[in-house]
């Protein structure tokens, strides 16, 4: 066990990180060498925000919102993709926050997108919405249509472009788990709302992480009670496979 | 997974997950994770029971304590564990539980045991606990001595070993890391708790996760407000350093 170091090697840490930045900087484009982890994580420093619905929020704390603290990134994907990010590249330059909230659909984050979102000065700006959207209207009388999910998601996202030029978008696609409780023949029209958001990602120029297919493949291997016993909510397996694929596509 | 976890599809789902495997022999790196190769997971197959504090239960939930589900096994190391086991081997066999609870010290392990770990029937159980064991007698007044520890721990291993003469144990090495905001000159005793767990591990035949050192290693790469920021309870970067050890290590 090591004592006392704290305060001399604190600032090695400060230094050694600047450095890396200064590095980072300079070499903007660089890649690293596949060596290291065959993936570009130099481009994920800074500030990253998840935004979305149950999906992402996953148990969170909400009175206690702090970046990079367990119990404030939720028991979901977000928490297993900051654990590793933290964990594999400790440069000190990633600070990690999510704001997903259960129940949520596009028109509710755009309630909340200005204290929620626009200012946390996101360099990176994850989100994973839409499934509420369809499913409300099954379930709790919404009444928004497909278009409305599109209409409402790109003005959600001019206005992330406007108050926020630099950042980088990242959209995941909302999914289904097919077998799960929750789904039944309606969801064939989730389709849409899948295509609306597949057509925002390439307009606004987004990382697009393709869970769908992801799901799909995964029950090959096991059924949905397996990935999200109700088709929406995933399981520890499913968080992973969501981790992972957003990992891979960053 | 003993019984009845998959009512409907159980029998699709040993078939294709028995297809899954032949395909990943076929192809072995097709879209599984490259972290799966070199490591024996089959041999983690059955009832997985996690025990410990604040450390373990890191914010599970009491009301609902459910085999893998997000938020029955917590933000902390136990849910990126189960999350990374249950999302690269995906045979259906595995049935993972958090029994942590905060503040926990060996005897009180020992009062809960019967329906908190014994009742589980594990396959594996692996025990995390002694930094309270300790920490308590600075902070809560607690009398216990390394002694009370030792013979206690021992006393908890005998019962485990009579009811289940089959289950494999791991053991954690109870950690501290130098510079968190908890940590002071008085910390030189926990060395003592440390060495009494570790000859335990022993003596009983258990897997030692030597936590001590992988935090120890962790700060030549950044300090302890990275890692845990008090010293005791670890970061997403510090729970990320925890499962992979014990990965590693199983």
């Amino acid at each position: 066990m090591k004592s006392g170091f704290l305060p001399s090697n604190r600032r090695d840490f400060l230094r050694s990180s600047a450095s890396a930045a200064a590095l980072g900087a300079l070499l903007p484009g660089m890649s690293i060498p596949s060596s290291i982890s065959g993936r570009r994580r130099s481009d994920v420093d800074g500030v990253i925000v998840f935004q979305g619905d149950s999906i992402t929020d996953a148990g969170r704390s909400k009175d206690d919102q702090q970046a990079n603290v367990p119990r404030s990134l939720g028991s979901g994907y977000v928490g297993l993709i900051a654990a590793q990010l933290l964990g594999e590249s400790p440069s000190g330059e990633l600070e990690i926050h999510n704001r997903g909230i259960s129940g949520h659909k596009v028109f509710q984050l755009a309630e909340r997108w200005q204290e929620d979102t626009v200012d946390l000065r996101p360099d990176v700006l994850s989100i994973l919405i839409g499934v509420n959207d369809f499913w409300h209207t099954l379930s709790h009388n919404y009444e928004g249509t497909v278009e409305v999910y599109e209409r409402d998601y790109r003005a959600l996202l001019d206005t992330t472009r406007e108050a926020l030029p630099e950042v980088r978008l990242i959209i995941g696609e909302p999914f289904i788990v097919a077998g799960g409780t929750a789904i039944d023949d309606r969801w064939e029209a989730f389709g849409a709302y899948q295509g609306a958001a597949a057509r925002i990602a390439k307009e606004y120029d987004a990382t697009w992480i393709p869970y769908q297919r992801v799901f799909d493949e995964a029950l090959d291997k096991a059924p949905a009670t397996y990935w999200a016993p109700d088709g929406v909510h995933p399981s520890p397996a499913g968080n992973y496979l969501m981790a992972q694929a957003w990992l891979d596509a960053i």
